[in-house]
């Protein structure tokens, strides 16, 4: 990614998960340290997860988090061995770019 | 991207496109060898497409497909030749991070 | 990011922000060279902006420009200077890999 004057690099976590998950999931990240989170509304289906039949046309959230890498890469590893196991759920990284100015 | 343990890439399919396509664009992501899908509901305005002065106002969704490399590049292909000359649509690849136990 | 035949890099911008927004977000866009958006709705909750405390439960949407990296930076440079110091705003960029035939 090019650097332009005041650019920084921050790690995007997006998490789409099952909605009844919302509340425990906004615990997890508060203790975890994410600085807020955007969620929005989504309908999934897939192959993940030991329950992905049961996931099919049910309501799913889509939660976003901006933070710096080590916070994201703690918030992926949390829902790998908390989550994973038991629920539909997706969880991914990417680097987007900020300005400086811009606290997270 | 850095890499930890357990860390790998993914490729993230965003598609946005008239909401009309749904049934049928969901039919070509399983042949296509997309694992699943996540849809959202959006609206656009855009001068994209030739019906792009339709789509102003238009009930639109955004689907997001995590794959491997190669079925995204294919889904890519697949909407330019199907949909690009006929409806509105944007479709458009990112690399992600997922972890490895993460099986798509 | 690798690139195979025909693909382009552009860049996605993402700014989530208050709903009360849009109508004036959207004419900054279209006067910085956005050639078109794609706007959901979201909730958001965070530390992020002086009215950060207001922020929990509103009403907020998410608005996506794909773009060249100029404009994108341009988009961005004006959110902060226009919109950080008054309203609770994060934006960010991204780099996408869309078909060359795909206009933006």
């Amino acid at each position: 990614m090019s650097e332009h004057s005041g650019a920084a690099t921050r790690t995007l976590v997006t998490i789409i998960c099952e909605a009844v998950l919302e509340s425990r999931l906004l615990k997890d990240l508060d203790a975890l340290g994410a600085p807020g989170w955007t969620i929005s509304e989504a309908r999934g289906s897939g192959s993940r997860g030991v329950r992905a039949s049961d996931w099919d046309n049910n309501s799913n959230i889509r939660v976003e988090v901006v933070c710096g890498r080590p916070v994201a890469e703690k918030i992926m590893q949390y829902m790998q061995v908390h989550y994973y196991a038991d629920f539909a759920m997706i969880c991914f990284l990417s680097d987007v770019e900020v300005l400086r100015l811009h606290k997270f």
